[in-house]
């Protein structure tokens, strides 16, 4: 017999169930939400597809998703530039914008995970730590998740920063820090609500102390 | 200060955000996801969304969303034209083909609902009775959802066939069943609700006959 939903709503149902999240059956149920909406609706969603990947550029400087590099944040005179928030994605800044950080960004790319073969030298790491010799910066707030891969990764920044202050490469004042434990552990920090994402901004330690 | 993440990338956030279940943090989430995919991927999505609505049309017969007119179904000398199952979405269809049902359809393109202005005028019920006197359908099986307005909607078509039976436009023999209510296969006795469990109850057989 032939299969008996239309080969367009298949396949739109097939490619929803790729993401994250979403199973065959929410895929389905999303499929059909959509057929009942009007042609105007359908259109603005397969034009915010084929739009999403036009003009986008990665900033040179903080490798945040944008569309100039530099980006609005690094080109901003207004941001304060001692502060570095490292973040493992783009969608980590919004969430830090959000709780109402000031400083200015490195985005990272992801984070250390032996287990899906990212290692150091995948991240922006490296350029990171050249950016702390020739940016006038004084902190630098590790903000990765507060999962077991997000540690390691700020572990392992801490460590390369320490190597390069007894080495004399960077200053012996350039403090580390890393959000507050007020994160829920083992959760991600682009779900944490903004309260609490800014209490642990307040609440931000010397990475050694907060150990 | 200029909004810190791209067009495109809001764009596409915020018309995935409109779907059922998808709140705005999850748009970011699979937003960002979509980004770390490779850009084939991309122009899936975008294909499938502007290919959803080519060439569909609706049965004819029975109103479930096809290719032709009328269905593979509808078209098909295999299916048993004695029994037809009446649902409200093309999405139930799907479900009952799984079940392993074997006859006919007729989708009713929702559910009877005073709150949000569905009368029965608005769905496929008229159609459904003129099938009933044309076609040689001996049970109109009611596979409405198990919900308030899904019962309703079930009461309400076999009020109608009712008349139709005494006005003699509709055969006397003809037999109205609705889906059996009762506890879900592999759930558990003990968070089954109320209603649920009162209408097992109600619903129970002979074992020997329930195997």
């Amino acid at each position: 017999m032939k299969p008996i939903l239309p080969k367009a709503v298949v396949a739109l149902s097939e490619i929803l169930s790729t993401l994250p999240g979403i199973g065959p059956k929410s895929a389905n149920r999303l499929t059909f939400y959509l057929l009942n909406q009007p042609d105007e609706t359908i259109s603005q969603f397969a034009e915010a597809f084929a739009k999403l990947r036009q003009d986008l550029v990665k900033c040179g400087r903080c490798h945040i998703v944008a569309e100039q590099d530099p980006c609005p944040i690094c080109s901003s005179a207004d941001r304060a530039q001692a502060e570095l928030a490292v973040v493992e994605e783009s969608l980590d800044v919004l969430a830090l914008e959000k709780a109402g950080f000031l400083g200015r960004y490195h985005v990272l790319g992801g984070q250390i995970s032996p287990i899906n073969s990212v290692s150091p030298e995948d991240l922006t790491i490296a350029h990171l730590l050249r950016r702390l010799k020739q940016e006038p910066i004084k902190e630098v707030i590790l903000a990765t998740d507060p999962s077991l891969e997000g540690e390691a990764t700020a572990i392992y920044i801490d460590e390369q920063i320490t190597v390069g202050k007894k080495e004399g490469e960077l200053p012996k004042n350039l403090s580390v820090t890393r959000l507050a434990r007020g994160l829920p552990v083992g959760g991600d920090l682009e779900y944490a609500d903004e309260l609490t994402l800014s209490r642990a901004l307040e609440g931000r330690r010397s990475y050694h102390q907060a150990k």
